[in-house]
């Protein structure tokens, strides 16, 4: 069994609950892989060198200054900081980029109809399996950050839940895999204004349909395209549910049918 | 046979120098590891965030910003646009601080006589030859930064030529071990003023007469300190010479004796 959790900025931008659910991490069974996002830091330290941020929907413009940026705190700052909390609790992690032993190659996308700028596209099947087996079968535990590479040399900013199904997708070539995305709520909620209305399972026809109705909607709707991708492409479970649920029952799964 | 190579500042800060030496380490035979310093970027970087750059003796003080703008712009910025560029080169670079893999654990240094703050010694007994091992078997080429941590959580800044050193013992454990330092002069000068008074070979009676007679002095004292202790703990040949000479003869090899 190989777990593959994502977290993003609620949890990285909170020390507390960073560590504790580093310490939940830490506690899960078998073959363990950590994706992280950015948080709020890239933004902070962005402004700091006089370079305002610049998001459409949601996802960060990266010219040249803010590649430098976000490869510096992704994959310097906050990943290096989440192998040192790891290494303190007996987990051998090893950080990693997409450019580290090639194991996300991603294509930049076109300037058309948004110019992003260098922001990379990620095709699963290109994720290196052989690179992920040799330290899974070695006992180390990948944290990855969403900083991949085009194989010509240059860096490319992608969206950590692409990262994390991609991983997932590419892990399950390896064996039984299961993707858990934490989250900010419990789970998908049937009702944004309640917190408890976690819908138990998500297949692709109830997602058209919670679509259709305006149910799901916003930064919800690429989360849970990645999710159902992953399951039909090969992950055995796709789960989102908050941080504090990792390692126990909980949260929205997602079904490829 | 494994080469250990180790760049500094006038290599990284050089796009075109760097370019060259990357398509010249690409192209050295056997098993290959790069060790990398900082360069100047750190200190630009700290300026732009308003963070004025502190050093004594040439080493930089780190307190808890410095520590943080260090680990971006050696373990992110500088590590990652080398991995992207080695691998551009067909060399399936892995990019690694000494927290990876547990890979060059260090002890903080004490704050007497100097508090340098963030900064660590290494043992180079406690390089894990293991992991480099495994990389190196699966035809990886190790990207090292010199940011360690002390296995309690906390990250180190530690001196890229001690963490050279470091590896190439470590490495020397796996089979025999070249460590070569490129230097911005043609090897260690019997005459500063005389760029072409290469020594050719030295060993600690050399080192101690040079050192008695004021002729090695500075910066260099640590450097072949470091490199007379490399030689006297199991690596085969220890090499200071320019960038260009990497993979030619010429400079000056360090002998234990």
């Amino acid at each position: 069994m190989i777990n593959v959790v994502k977290i993003g900025g609620n949890v990285i931008d909170d020390p507390t609950a960073l560590g504790a659910f580093l310490d939940r991490f830490t506690s899960l069974p078998g073959s363990k892989i950590l994706i992280h996002g950015g948080g709020k830091e890239a933004s902070r330290i962005s402004r700091d060198m006089g370079i305002e941020p610049h998001m459409i929907d949601g996802r960060r413009v990266t010219d040249g200054a803010t590649l430098d940026i976000v490869t510096m705190v992704y994959a310097g700052l906050i990943n290096k900081r989440i192998v040192a909390a790891l290494q303190a609790r007996g987990v051998d992690a090893v950080g990693l980029s997409g450019a580290d032993g090639n194991v996300i190659p991603a294509t930049r996308r076109t300037a058309t109809p948004v110019d992003f700028g260098y922001v990379g596209d990620i095709d699963p099947s290109y994720v290196s399996d052989t690179f992920l087996g040799m330290l899974l079968d070695g006992g180390y535990v990948p944290v990855v950050c969403a900083i991949c590479h085009d194989e010509h040399g240059t860096l490319l900013n992608c969206n950590a839940d692409t990262v994390a199904a991609a991983v997932a997708v590419g892990a399950s070539r390896l064996g039984l895999t299961n993707l858990t995305y934490c989250f900010e709520m419990d789970g998908v909620l049937s009702n944004v204004d309640d917190p408890t209305s976690v819908i138990p399972t998500l297949t692709r026809d109830d997602f058209d349909d919670l679509r259709a109705h305006g149910i799901v909607a916003g930064g919800m709707l690429p989360k849970l395209t990645t999710a159902l991708d992953a399951a039909n492409r090969g992950v055995s479970s796709v789960r989102i549910c908050r941080a504090e649920s990792l390692g126990a029952p909980g949260g929205t799964i997602i079904t490829a049918r």
